[in-house]
């Protein structure tokens, strides 16, 4: 088995958080295609200073690195689990769109608490795990999946009901939420 | 802006359409970190033959590439709409386990018949992307969503009903499908 | 003293002439700055298949290189010596322009021949030496400069006249030419 | 098109200006003979500490960059012009020799003005343009060429006389200028 | 003749004195091979800060540098001289043997001064030369050579007796000692 | 614990057997420093055409590689003891000495002999182990070291007399043997 070296040459000031999640971005980028243990894959980050990096003869000025999508999505998860929605809505952005079982898209909370008043009293999550890549354009897509539990109206109580969650960030913001769960199976089964 | 650039130096032995995943699998990783345009990241793949790379001492043997996931379930899926199942049972691993919304885990496609006879004649798959990565361990993951549309026993036609599939490939076969959709909803519904 | 080393990454496809005229070039552009012997940098190539070179996440084609401009001028020069002018106004783009002493700028080599009837009979030019660069735009400039002798129309010859010429180079056609000496001077004197 | 990448490995102790001037020569370099856009050319400097730059065994000190002779010949040229006749002989060398139209290599600042006092009043001149490279050897070569304006020593007044200069600069002083214009052209004309 | 060119990449943390050895090692290593002149060896030390360097997903803290196995042996040989049996029997791993001609493994000083006695009265060593390098396992390994000197215990006294050491040295330890002389051979002939 | 990885940039030109004496030395002299697991080092050789590899501005010639010394040393030892003196003669050098306990430098095998015959009849080498090295200067030094067994002249026969060999090798020519051994010291105790 070999040892794949990956070398990345970046202008500086990233900081260590940053360049964490490009080593493991790059191991997870290598290992998708080179059947290498994690433990084989080597990724070297070259920080370039600006006085040393020039393209068209002249130094460029880094960008800001994209903020952790995972991280925003589980900021934003716990914000509504919580009900916190003056903070919760402050993470989305002027274009954001979800759509929930057997919603049109919808473009405010306050859209989603009508949709969801006459479902349940509250809900909460259990995750199984969340997946985070880079699309080919802007946004950075999260996935998260596991079960939901909670109580109906009639006070009884309901749990292990599978759902996943599909997010969109760009700059920071999140753009679009898609949500898929077995609430109306469960309901009709029942 | 600045062009991030990145060597692999890899084994030898990839063919182009691998170097291609790899090319863009990096791509990718870069951008989900570095808020760089796509057309200022450069991937440089360094092959190097078994006779100039050495670890312990010893040269190494390249592993042949993990296949394509998306294009294992894109195969999959147009087997299954084909009713082909033979062929589709062919891709699975035998710890193959699939959960449908409501379904406990099933191990055989012939499960997934009967679950779903009672439910519609026939089903076909509208697709809006396609999303896939490594985890950290073996399994790549695929992700796809889109809209089902098909006829139910009454003769009755649906469609544009949403539905994401969660997979995982693990050597080439499939270990692992999740499955959410909104059709329990919209019965619910209707 | 210090080594430095060079290493260009750059599409495979150009020649061993090419790589050759790179590898000079390169050396040249550190010791403008570094005042290291030439002996003592170290130029290395590193040709990339279009297979192993993504930008934008897709392969790239090499563009050709662009031809030797001192080659060009030479070939030029030669060919206005031998009073070839098919075969030197081949060499001229369709835009090309030249200023020589006491000119406008003329577009023609029949102009030139013109300008040049009533001043001598022939001329010849012996060269101390050419520079070549790249101008931070499309132009490839090319120096030259020595002596010219030749015979006036009064039989009498002359020789060791200082002359220089400046050209500009662009896709291989010469687009501009720009001609000193010291041919008046010296019939003033005289 | 692709994007040729350029590591150039220096011992550590350059300036940024020092580096930019590097970083130019280099891509310059490139685009001699790589028919590249400049914005898609990157060089990227890597700084070596003493300590980590080991030739024959042994650490190596660095030199001090070569002054940048465009600079050189800019402030000799200023000083020439505002007669500043001690600021510019301290700049040449002391086998510093120039050629202007007409005369033989003149080795001192006295000279020239002997040389003019008949020709003209006074003469500055109009920059086109500067163009600066490394020779094979230890002497950098910087051209300027433009136009003279100035007054005859009858009053009248002459302009848009074309002369180009051609400078030889070693470890920081002038070796060699040549001079050519059409100042006798002009005059045969008149 | 070419210029080999060494770049290692490393975890950031050895001091001058660490590098300077890998750089002559590295050196040694190369011309082990390629028949170049050292002064043609260059090597380039990349010191990676941890936060840029990942294996398996995460960083990895630098163990310290193995300490320089000749200077243990020049130390130790000192002490034993100076007869410091204290500071030298510190410089001992706990499974230490010695061989010496005609003994058997000894691991104890004591053991040697008891061999030694009857031999002779006192002993010193003037050394040639001495040769380091690693071994495919933990221990390094030392070779040195040369003359001894003294008087045996009729207090006649000699010199010039071809001696050799052999040394492994483990974590800083000295693990083994195998010395080789030509005192009997001397003292048959005498 | 990282993963040192060392990049050899030299002339295309060396077969495999070379390479991998030279991936082997590297990880050596790496890990003469570097306390890293051999398996944690990897080498990466990048074979550089020689259109490709410029040093004074110009291709350069990569000379042979140094034999192997080891299986040269390896070789004049199966010679010897083959007593195939005129095959072993082949090998050494014009200014080849050695030296044996108790001898002068000899320089010819047949003195060798000579030195031997009244000592024992034949004798054989068991060898434990050998050591390879690159000197600063020209010669590979090569170390090998165990035990002799043969029969003296009375028909005794005698095993296990320790034995080291040092040999210097130039361009594949042994030029320097030096040879320590036990036999005086069994002898005298016998």
């Amino acid at each position: 088995m070999a040892m794949p070296v990956v070398e990345l040459h970046v202008l500086e000031g990233h900081n260590p958080k940053e360049k964490q999640r490009l080593g493991q971005a790059l191991t997870d980028a290598v290992r998708f295609v080179v059947p290498a243990n994690p433990d084989l894959v080597t990724i070297m980050i070259h920080d370039m200073p600006t006085e040393n990096y020039y393209r068209g003869r002249t130094q460029r000025t880094p960008a800001p690195a994209r903020p952790d999508p995972k991280l925003i999505i589980k900021t934003y998860l716990l914000r509504m689990e919580a009900r916190d929605l003056a903070k919760a809505r402050a993470m989305l952005d002027k274009n954001f769109t979800m759509t929930f079982p057997g919603t049109k898209p919808m473009t405010s909370l306050e859209e989603l608490i009508e949709w969801s008043k006459p479902r349940y009293k509250f809900v909460t999550k259990t995750y199984e795990g969340f997946d985070a890549m880079q699309s080919t354009g802007d946004a950075s897509i999260v996935y998260c999946h596991g079960t939901l539990q909670g109580e109906y109206h009639d006070d009884s109580s309901f749990e292990g009901i599978r759902f996943i969650d599909r997010f969109e960030v760009i700059d920071g913001k999140i753009t679009k939420q898609d949500v898929w769960n077995d609430m109306a199976e469960v309901r009709v089964d029942t």
